[in-house]
């Protein structure tokens, strides 16, 4: 694993502890690492890629530890621009993360941390998104610890093409964690609702509010992992197609044409 | 049919004629429609969804043909704002489009077209993203033309949960159209490059191009389909486990335990 040359992004930004935290860590695995990440926050934007403006790369030293590159853009336009315009190497490795907050259930679609570890996947790349579960009370540490003993066992050569890694880790001390399981995207999501306000001109405006629905209380769920104190681990893909319906629709397009 | 409940969004903003003309056909065949879309084009904003800025409305005449509301946000924004700030009764069913351009392959993760369906699925609801696939020479009329024509013989209400399909037709008149087919995501991809430029004060920018790569020629693949002069209709999921892999890991899981 000594060889692994790894990517780093994020989607809380270059300077956020979750990375600085992860590097700490992967410098004890690994000595070729690379840091491409927004050069602010970005979260909650989906798998959005900038194609109307440029982008600007900027090197940076974080809490003078290590040298990275801020990017004015979202976590993929970070992937692709390290995978074809910074890596003087091949990349073995994505690593999005570590996310400041859970990436369970739907979040997965409007996540910047996963996009990040999906646009890896879509570039043939072994790529994982990190997260700890806490939004409020983040245990970066633990995570990291949890990513290079998983390192250690995992070959991530052995994921297949364009698939990815969600991993989320318990905010709790590393030895409270009870161990790990592979577990499916749950229907864990959210019951949206909007706060509307009047500015000072007499208009109305919306701040969108959420509660969290979880009602998929499954062996398998990724939520009821993380809350029975394991770290959740879900293979993803980037394919959407609906494997049950597709047949379902087949079986229509017969009958019809 | 006649009493759908439909909402349009799309990701090339209110004034896109993807959205007039989609309108105009569908008056044909329901009269309940409501139209929330962002104010401006947010094309490969993926799923993006507003968070730390509120959200304004503005209602707006489009072409003094309708009266629609334009949100200074994303399609995701759009649908979660129509569904429970603006629609007084329910929504039966969302469309996204008619987008210029084709949204096929991997196209689904960047698109803010899909992502509009997408959260519809979410919400619940019967959700389908329309696009024509010529960017630069959309047929919007056979697109429209095809939904109308579709929705005739396809009861929505079919779809299920957490589900949606994704429409590319192609860019001709549509008595040229040769039918349509049950197709899936392909992987169909880009190759992407960058160009560096320097700034006016010597810093590098960087605009990002891709080549398509279109390696995926099985009868069942989207592009395909439209190729060969078919409507492509893809059922796709807001759930992205890999199942095949879950399974691998599963086992792997055992042995490790």
């Amino acid at each position: 694993m000594n060889e692994l040359r790894i990517l780093i992004t994020n989607d809380d930004g270059i300077m956020s502890p979750g990375i600085s935290i992860l590097v700490k860590y992967l410098k004890r695995v690994t000595r070729e690492i690379i840091v491409v990440a927004p050069d602010i926050e970005r979260s909650a934007t989906g798998h959005a890629i900038t194609i109307r403006t440029p982008l600007w790369i900027k090197e940076v030293s974080v809490n003078n530890e290590f040298l990275g590159y801020a990017v004015n853009g979202t976590p993929a336009d970070c992937v692709k621009l390290a995978i074809h315009a910074l890596s003087k190497g091949k990349i073995d490795l994505v690593i999005s993360g570590i996310n400041r907050g859970a990436n369970l259930g739907t979040d997965i679609l409007y996540s910047g941390t996963v996009s990040g570890a999906l646009e890896g996947a879509l570039m043939e790349k072994p790529s994982i998104a990190v997260s700890s579960t806490d939004s409020d009370n983040p245990n970066f540490e633990s995570a990291a610890e949890f990513v290079i003993n998983f390192l250690r066992i995992f070959d991530v050569k052995n994921l297949p093409r364009f698939t990815a890694l969600n991993i989320n880790v318990p905010a709790m001390p590393y030895n409270e964690i009870k161990g790990w399981r592979i577990t499916k995207q749950s229907k864990r999501r959210y019951s949206d609702y909007f706060e509307a306000r009047k500015d000072p001109f007499g208009n109305t405006y919306y701040w969108m509010l959420g509660e969290i629905i979880e009602d998929d209380p499954s062996e398998d769920s990724d939520y009821m992992a993380v809350k029975s104190g394991y770290v959740s681990i879900t293979p993803i893909s980037v394919f959407l197609t609906d494997q049950k319906l597709f047949e379902y629709l087949k079986e229509v397009e017969r009958t019809w044409h």
